[in-house]
């Protein structure tokens, strides 16, 4: 539900619920469908822009990975753009990996993603995790 | 300058001085001095908690490459965290890093820090850039 008096709020949640459903419910059509803008400006280097190109991408990566997680750790809203930090996970007992995601939000449709991702190592300085 | 009526913005400018003190003009011991909070948890894999941790971790990077710089490429605030979207240059012909941080500030001090890096790979499947 979104609530119009916080947009933060509102595009923290639709970011979710696109993402939730892309990735992990492996429903990448639906996911374009209800929340993609009318063009979607992609940076992450291995997709191209637009909603099919996003569809064949998720279906590639889902393909090869049927098991695979992304678990939301925080998002952080201001003005037209939401900041995902996950932690994903490709298949049992992998480690996983560490994932910013920016999204850009217009007219209530997610319309540019930017993203970093970094293999998390077996052994670290410190004893906080990546998240 | 703080502006205190706008959190967001003051904690933005806070993490830029930091950031850019210590990494491009390589003055982490006067970083730690003027931001950093009473602790300093750390997520990176490669640093331990703390300030000495940190300097010793900045001298040990730009020891490494001297010439060094981050080019922040956009700042994402709400409450008490703040996400910088920046693109690393180790060395001259270096194609970079894409990485983000997410830094927690407390009492206007920085408290707490997350980071994804990666590579820029060679080709990308749009035209875009990964900023």
């Amino acid at each position: 539900m979104m609530d119009m008096n916080n947009p933060g709020a509102a595009n923290k949640e639709l970011v979710r619920n696109f993402y939730h459903l892309a990735l992990n419910l492996k429903k990448p059509e639906e996911a374009v469908a209800r929340y993609l803008g009318p063009y979607y400006r992609q940076h992450n280097p291995g997709a191209a822009d637009g909603g099919e190109a996003f569809i064949a991408f998720v279906r590639g990566f889902t393909g090869a990975f049927p098991g695979l997680r992304f678990d939301f750790r925080r998002f952080v809203a201001e003005g037209d753009l939401v900041v995902v930090h996950s932690h994903l996970v490709r298949q049992p007992g992998d480690r996983g990996m560490a994932v910013m995601d920016i999204f850009r939000i217009e007219n209530n449709r997610i319309v540019e993603h930017w993203d970093v991702l970094q293999e998390i190592p077996e052994t670290a300085a410190n004893a906080n995790t990546m998240f």
